[in-house]
């Protein structure tokens, strides 16, 4: 029989439909094997076009001067950085003002790397820079919420090739983001324990869902995962928003990330994946009972009407069986 | 600069992207153009493959004694039809049996029939048999509710061709319906008022987002519509339940839908969508604030990390140009 499993945390139903499971080899990307340059003439993001963007707001160069990671304003922001946070109502008509940041931080100078098979150390720079910008964007006022976020692929809804992440930064805090905390906030009242702290102890107790663990992070398919192979990379350290991440956690970081999304590169063939870096809202830090962490969601599915519906979602694949098709990949 | 819109019914937060805006010509659906034929040899759901689904369950018939629309068990069920509800919680792992009610409506005989292009009497029927089979499941006392959509296109989630809705009854209330009851609740304590019949009123006061006026329906690009061409179909009558439509209700909403898929279908060449009917939950009616509506929702963008780690959406387009589009776009 399909169980219907809850998310402790979240409260996400999801229906783990056994009638449509299906094999891990069954998600395998089958997207056409493209081989990219090094370099491509019309890409925005690579060295020499460096006019087709606006101006960069941070940079990280190599030994000789150029530029390793650079980051600038979105062309296409989502939010613009100009202007003041107002709140108008009228009727039904109710607004905000679409002022923030909408940052891209392009992750490499070549337009072929590809996360996972980059070294340690550029991925820990990285990781770096995500860091740095989010504190930037902290000191903006106007902020309420900051999202870094990584597309990866078509599916993923990325329009870019060349490797990138985003930073978004908006002025409210919306509903999700709120029932999330409120449900922690219960948690931590009913039990005293940071209910991510609960889950992870949990994970590591049962083991049967843990993808990779190293010295700070834990990745695992979350016992009631939304889709096939999403997983959640948790720090062991109880911390409420990213920006406290420390210098050791970050070479962790790097570390965990690496092997982990380099399972999924291999394991099923290179799919498209969006990340997140899940962080407590900027003005309400002291929130004991919030733990940050990142969400990693390929895309293998599609969501249809039931998802809209309902706001649940179906997963045709069993996350134990996930987990342990993923430890089973070797890497390197 | 861009507006972050609220839906003041759900609270959906979207923010309404000028910088990214694009002209409704631009969404216009690039998918290869395939010519059916009426009947298609390996479809399970073409006359003559009767036996490649599971028995039907309901069944309407044409004057020569053939079926014309047919209900089946769906062949690979999210939920199963037999067993009992039992809760299950053991530390962090929290479920219910998925057992309920997963039917497929196959709407017409006619392989390539498109809803739009149907007759009005035939989409007529099928919004017969769609209530006949909501109150057909609410008899059942493990349901707790019932979502009837439909996943046009492989985009939608689609995965057979044949014209086909579906519906599935589940032993549990996600907390998204949860929230957006709750939501209307306060709105009427607040205001004696039903905010969805609230937001119809206002709605017909602008005009400027209306799409289809019908005798008792009206569909309308919402104010905070969450993607391009976004709808809403709303009865004029209030009623919590769709399955307390009536006669002259289903002959209008038939016309209604009609002209608004069509335009959807002249205007973006066919594109994929999906539509869920958004009703209240099956054991608690009495809810004098609650109000059913049809959204549609075509797919022609990607979801990626922003909104996956928000909740929130990014809209493209302006509700009002898509509302505009619309209307001006003449149906037969």
């Amino acid at each position: 029989m399909p169980e219907i499993r809850q998310n402790i945390a979240t409260k996400e139903w999801v229906v783990i439909s056994t009638e449509r499971a299906k094999r891990p080899e069954d998600f395998k990307s089958t997207k056409e094997k493209r081989t990219l340059s090094e370099i491509s003439e019309k890409c925005p993001f690579c060295p020499g076009n460096e006019h087709m963007t606006p101006y960069e707001t941070y940079v990280v160069k190599d030994e000789f001067n150029k530029w390793k990671i650079r980051v600038i304003p979105n062309k296409y922001p989502a939010v613009v950085q100009e202007g003041t946070v107002e709140y108008r109502s009228e009727g039904i008509k109710r607004c905000v003002s679409g002022v923030g940041t909408a940052e891209v931080i392009i992750e490499s100078n070549k337009h072929n790397d590809i996360l996972p098979l980059m070294p340690e150390k550029d991925i820990e720079q990285i990781i770096k820079v995500y860091k740095e910008r989010y504190i930037a964007a902290e000191k903006d006022k106007r902020i309420k919420m900051i999202i870094i976020f990584k597309n990866y692929g078509e599916q993923a809804g990325a329009s870019i090739e060349h490797p990138h992440s985003q930073l978004i930064a908006i002025p409210v805090v919306p509903f999700h983001i709120r029932y999330r905390i409120e449900e922690a906030m219960r948690y931590y009242d009913e039990t005293g324990e940071c209910v991510f702290c609960k889950m992870l102890n949990e994970e590591l107790r049962y083991q049967e869902r843990i993808v990779v663990e190293t010295g700070h992070f834990v990745s695992f398919v979350p016992y009631a995962a939304l889709a096939p192979f999403h997983m959640w990379v948790l720090p062991r350290r109880h911390m409420e928003s990213f920006g406290d991440i420390n210098d050791n956690e970050i070479t962790d970081l790097a570390k965990n990330l690496k092997i982990t999304l380099s399972k999924l590169y291999i394991g099923l063939d290179n799919p498209d994946y969006n990340y997140v870096i899940r962080s407590v809202p900027v003005n309400e830090k002291g929130k004991e009972y919030y733990h940050w962490y990142i969400t990693i969601m390929p895309r293998l599915t599609k969501t249809a009407g039931f998802e809209i519906g309902t706001g649940m979602s179906i997963n045709s694949s069993l996350p134990e069986n996930d987990a342990k098709f993923l430890r089973e990949i070797k890497v390197r």
